[in-house]
């Protein structure tokens, strides 16, 4: 196991009926701005529970966080938030939502270009608001983290922060709040989850047994539960188990203490950012095809891997690996998200431009091993074709 | 799953040489109270570096305190800590320091009789010294939770208390500290987390597949690395995955949304203290006989563990559940921790005191359904014998 230091403050509200709980959560006097997106919450009831539940509070909204969320929309919350005086924000929605919401609650409090805090080299944040989240689309887990990631559209540049203050103080988690979900969100989330276990676990061998067995517990967790979510997108106990295992995906737990990769992240921002494919689609597309290029590094993994998440107990190392990889991109089609760039009209004339946002984007030393440089990174994306 | 909230923010600063920046920890200015046990870490130099650690502060020392910490003890430091207007607490050593130094914290700023923060329906801490550790013992996971267990010689009690204003600030968990631990601290360590994990674990199922995962992961973890443990006490990697497993296998996560029994505990509390056995030693005794006693109860997640544990995956489930307690007794007896109480030298006249105990200490009902009343608990002890 590697050196490691681990702190997660956030405090999870699990279960029905939660948000008429975060009274408790968020200072009396405080003057709340609650944030959201394209006004699903405000559809499907959700709002009105959170505005209900904070009742005696001076309330403000902003809406319209796209996915995405892009700086141009955050900083005229960040305008609002000075405008009102706001001190606290609450976050309702999925990870775009909260990772805005971590932007503002930084930059509200920066000195000087809060763009500054996103690019390469990023100046730390020394302070920001506090703030707590109602999430209602289990993928990122950035209601249980200090991540963010943000892009700037007039820059084709998806970027990340990171910062213990930005940890929610809070997060509501209802089961019942994803119901209402588009199937497609609920295959990106499960798939999204899914890849941020592996970014964190399919790497090389530490001895590190009780993260290797929890990311596993995650990974067949979700595998099992990901398709009855399609099937069944009312049934509490798969919605239960999905939340909980995608929370748990990124909270620091299964990557404390063990080497981590990331690639296949940093290579689908690219992805987004120039053509506008989902964050998950993005990862179905990369994550077979960098394990097979990178398959001798990951080997031993790759064979723990293909012998406790799909049973290839026996045989060739080699075909195991095979066969892993298989049913890797084959567990994301069965989640109904397509796994080849040509799926999204993507041809080879894109990757010389996709090579050059990684190198100007610093990507040009990736994974575990910083062995993924920009050579590697083109091969990935052309057997991704 | 069930409902639940989970918070824990106890920093873990995990690694060779961590304790050498635990200043980045604690404010500046402090005075703090360092707190050890019997003296095996002044011997073995663990003392020596955290001192160095803490150069530039005003420390005080308070030695003494023993296995099954005791209010007497433990109410002499709360003195010194009002005459040297101490402001920070630091515990050096395994849980009984740990919980002690929880009580002192706790105990220093109380307004009236402490004892009354332990007694049945005890009066709720509403504020604490701010406290962190050095863990040279891992078993009981005080490290990272909110939980101490104190005794009360002159009452013969042992009694529990929680608040979340006792979660430690930082922990050092250092493998390498645990070096020199004799070999009887290492099969109370490994049992007593082992039976942490049980008392989450074996109850009724709730379809919480990530909990069940995560704590079928530490348990394989410490059948695995246990016994390798007492083999070779310097194995720096058995030791580091110990180290975590028994911190995660109490510090809150794998029993979120779940059932959870504590009657082993409970029952064991009473061994205790009246014979003097170590914590882990009643626990041995105590759980194979309650798994056998509540058999139908916990049927279905003993045939769960029949399979997942110990790989009994085919055959009549009654002789699984029977080989799979039988297991479990075997495992205890590989950590070289006897399961018996005559071996013990306890005998059936004990057992009407330990039952008024039982009931003196409110213990009439436990399990995670309640029906350990005193008979049941009876039942078990008579079977322990």
């Amino acid at each position: 196991m590697l050196d490691f230091n681990f702190k997660n403050p956030t405090n999870i509200l699990f279960g029905k009926g939660k948000i008429a709980t975060i009274k408790e959560c968020i200072p009396s006097e405080s003057r709340v701005l609650v944030l959201y997106g394209g006004g699903s919450v405000k559809k499907n009831g959700t709002l009105d529970e959170v505005f209900a539940a904070l009742h005696g509070y001076t309330l403000f909204e902003f809406s319209g966080i796209e996915p995405n969320p892009s700086y141009e929309t955050l900083m005229k919350a960040v305008e609002l938030v000075h405008k009102e005086s706001i001190d606290f924000l609450l976050a309702v929605g999925g990870g775009s939502v909260i990772d805005g919401t971590k932007f503002i609650a930084a930059a509200a409090l920066f000195e000087g270009e809060p763009w500054s805090i996103l690019e390469k080299g990023g100046t730390p944040v020394k302070k920001a608001l506090p703030m707590g989240t109602v999430l209602t689309l289990p993928a990122t887990g950035s209601e249980m983290n200090c991540g963010s990631v943000i892009t700037r559209k007039s820059l084709q540049a998806k970027l990340a922060f990171m910062s213990p203050h930005v940890f929610p103080l809070f997060s509501v988690l209802d089961p019942e709040k994803t119901y209402t979900l588009p199937l497609r969100q609920i295959s990106n989330g499960v798939v999204d989850a899914f890849v941020h276990v592996v970014e964190q676990y399919l790497t090389y061998p530490v001895n590190a047994k009780i993260q290797d067995r929890f990311a596993e517990g995650l990974l067949l967790t979700l595998i099992e539960e990901g398709p009855k979510a399609l099937e069944n997108p009312k049934d509490y106990e798969v919605r239960s188990n999905l939340m909980w295992a995608s929370t748990l995906a990124l909270n620091g737990l299964i990557g404390a203490g063990v080497p981590q990769d990331w690639a296949t992240h940093m290579i689908g921002h690219e992805l987004t950012a120039m053509h506008g494919l989902d964050h998950a689609q993005t990862l179905a597309v990369i994550l077979p095809n960098l394990l097979e290029v990178c398959r001798q590094g990951k080997r031993e993994k790759l064979i723990q891997y293909a012998e406790r998440i799909w049973g290839f107990n026996e045989g060739d190392n080699d075909q195991r690996i095979d066969a892993a990889i298989d049913q890797t991109r084959k567990f994301f089609e069965r989640m109904q998200i397509k796994t080849r760039l040509s799926d999204y009209g993507i041809g080879t004339d894109s990757i010389p431009d996709l090579e050059e946002k990684l190198k100007a984007h610093g990507m040009i030393r990736l994974g575990e091993r910083q062995e993924i440089t920009l050579d590697v990174s083109r091969k990935i994306l052309e057997l991704s074709l």
